[in-house]
């Protein structure tokens, strides 16, 4: 009989949004980070992926009786919506954090996001239209270029060495902006233990690089995540302690606290914390009062400077179980960045072996890391690797990085064999 | 001597960025309802402005013991970093929840979000280039219409009744934005217990506003922050029921649970969802953990339905309350809606009465509300007034309807001597 034939009606697999999306949505694609989030939950690898802080090092019996206490009492507070610039108390005991570092600010200066990343989106939102120019660290944090990337930013990168940012290479980046017709909106750093490179700016270019970025008009985006995770020094005076209306700080509690409660914050000048708030409030009304009191009480009733010191001596040791490591076993051709504080090493690969295709075999080998193609905005960082040391036991990165460099002597016999893999930039 | 005369250099008051925003930023500025906020806050106020649930009516002690509980056992998940997803238990139980509502959805369609304004500006991340068209209700639900301006949308409002949208001024307002050589990018809709109109889409409408936006194209967006929270009957089946491919459906725990918490979700079509975890994780790399566990915990161990029952019976109260009030005091001119549920009560005031212009005199009589304006993206809206009644006991409700009633007739008395307000539209 006619029809019989006729396919059954199938479900509709094709989008049939696909034309009515905005200009800048339209190349979203998944980010590495997050395939390697799922793979790094496999408990047979040794993830050196990450990036997440060790909060079972936490007395979580003793935070969860205190969370306990506070929603009984507070709960009223703790669970009702808050304004969106956050919680007056937590502000006040964030400025005591940052006074660590030297800074002076007020709490009215500070707006509390969620986690840093929403600092970064709100910066972005407030500063980018499509093609603007920001300068960044070569290489510079995933997620950094993730927000710019959605503002359809033009990232350029600065080179760096050893010492953090270089000073000329920031003005002659500056410099070619100019020539070429443009301005840049702000240079983006992690001056301290960068996130993926794990260099420090030096104090002696810190002046340097602010004067450079005064006399361009040029506003800094200091990140700071693991400035109090140093291992060898007091905390290091922040860019922002030295020029309160030129530098935007961000701060987190993800790495001296918990990523999970996702408080973050940012100290600005007046009129940009001005439209700050005013971009939270339209992008998720207030953040979490449950986190911000939860940290707020944190931070009134627990040793949480103790609470630092344990975990800065945590990442110390894997820090040491890492370059012990690598020394011991990585191929010669290898070289890497050693730590002063934070939570990545920076590897280096032999010529002519790419880190992203690398990877697959890797994973066979029950070894993660983030390829370093990952931090630069044109695909570039091929012949570098990120190691994170802040969640394995010591003895877990030892047969991570062994597992590493035995899949590194691997590529360097295919490489002798077969040529150099292509297309690394 | 020469240079004595010369002033202090002074702190910088101007804004030197000026220059340097985006053009979605330049023109940010406060919103009435975070003006309210520090106004609601004052004790001496009966705030029928606020929004805020009531928070206080669950039981304090017995969640802090299970956060506590949570933590002490689960605090390594619960305080470290998740997929931008959402935990997948807590997208389980969402699907319980929206069972109520008849909706079939699957786990992998939710995304959790930073309540339901996070999936507000994700959307018109994903959708909305400067000067697309949006169809709102008219009124519309103010941090909608931030979230949309906050992208430069072209904000179209759509004529509501008693029994909400009408569906030929849905048609009436596509055929308007086709006939000018556009396309609309989706319809919002807030179907049950409006914010702020306090009506509800008629079950007999239902399917044919499905019909005309399913020809037409138009995505529709349905917001349902308060569809658990009606006073006279079950739950109304959603849109989202009807037309899964069709309906991007927004709900929060922020009205059944705690706003503090900030959880929201977006259930929508595969391709749809994947941009929304895409632009989740660029605005902020993923939602407390915090916050998901223990929503989950929530509802994996505490009598939820119970609890909402019991929000139910607490709303209705201040509901009766309130309409009581309305009928015993306001004057004759005064016209308002009777919702089945939610929190709010939409008031029309007399012919050239203003409700912003009224507010100060409102808030110098102890009593505060949301003025119309702020549910119009035209600016239009100033003969009517947002009265919310879920936060006061009934008897402060009952007394700041008097002390409205008597502004509101002093009103009357300027306008009958001196005429109407001007810029009424």
């Amino acid at each position: 009989m006619p029809g019989e034939q006729q396919p059954k009606s199938q479900p509709q697999r094709i989008d049939r949004y696909v034309g009515q999306y905005a200009e800048r949505a339209v190349d979203m694609v998944a980010s590495e980070i997050r395939a390697l989030f799922s793979v790094a939950a496999r408990p047979e690898i040794v993830s050196l992926a990450g990036g997440s802080p060790n909060v079972s090092a936490l007395p979580l019996d003793v935070v969860g009786a205190m969370i306990g206490d506070l929603i009984a009492t507070q709960g009223s507070t703790a669970l009702q919506y808050c304004t969106a610039q956050g919680d007056a108390g937590l502000r006040e005991r964030i400025c005591d954090v940052m006074a660590l570092e030297e800074i002076g600010a007020h709490p009215d200066e500070v707006v509390v996001t969620v986690g840093s990343q929403q600092a970064l989106d709100l910066l972005a939102r407030i500063f980018i239209d499509p093609g603007d120019v920001i300068l960044v660290e070569a290489p510079s944090y995933v997620g950094a270029l993730g927000a710019f990337a959605a503002y359809q930013a033009d990232v350029v990168h600065v080179a760096m060495d050893d010492d953090g940012l270089i000073p000329e290479a920031l003005e002659e980046a500056i410099q070619r902006t100019a020539a070429a017709g443009r301005r840049a909106k702000f240079l983006y750093t992690v001056p301290n233990f960068q996130n993926p490179a794990g260099v420090t700016l030096a104090v002696g270019r810190r002046h340097r690089i602010l004067d450079i970025c005064r006399r361009a008009g040029l506003l800094v985006v200091e990140d700071n995540p693991y400035g109090l995770l140093g291992f060898d020094s007091e905390p290091i005076r922040a860019l922002r302690a030295d020029d309160a209306d030129g530098v935007v700080y961000l701060g987190t509690f993800s790495k001296t606290f918990a990523a999970g409660v996702r408080v973050g914050w940012a100290v600005a000048p007046p009129a940009i914390r001005d439209k700050l708030i005013l971009a939270a409030e339209s992008a998720v009304l207030c953040h979490a009062s449950f986190s911000q009191l939860t940290v707020r009480e944190y931070l009134n009733t627990q040793p949480w400077r103790e609470q630092i010191k344990h975990f800065r001596e945590l990442y110390q040791d894997r820090r040491d179980a890492t370059l012990r490591a690598l020394s011991a076993m990585m191929p010669a051709e290898c070289s890497w960045t050693r730590p002063a504080g934070g939570f990545y090493v920076w590897l280096r690969l032999p010529d002519g072996i790419h880190s992203k295709a690398m990877l697959p075999r890797a994973i066979s080998s029950r070894v993660a890391y983030v390829p370093g193609t990952g931090f630069y905005a044109d695909g570039s960082g091929g012949k570098y690797a990120r190691l994170c040391y802040s969640l394995p036991d010591p003895d877990r990165i030892t047969e991570g990085v062994r597992r590493l460099a035995s899949v590194i002597e691997t590529e360097i016999q295919l490489r002798d064999d077969f040529g150099p893999a292509p297309g690394i930039k």
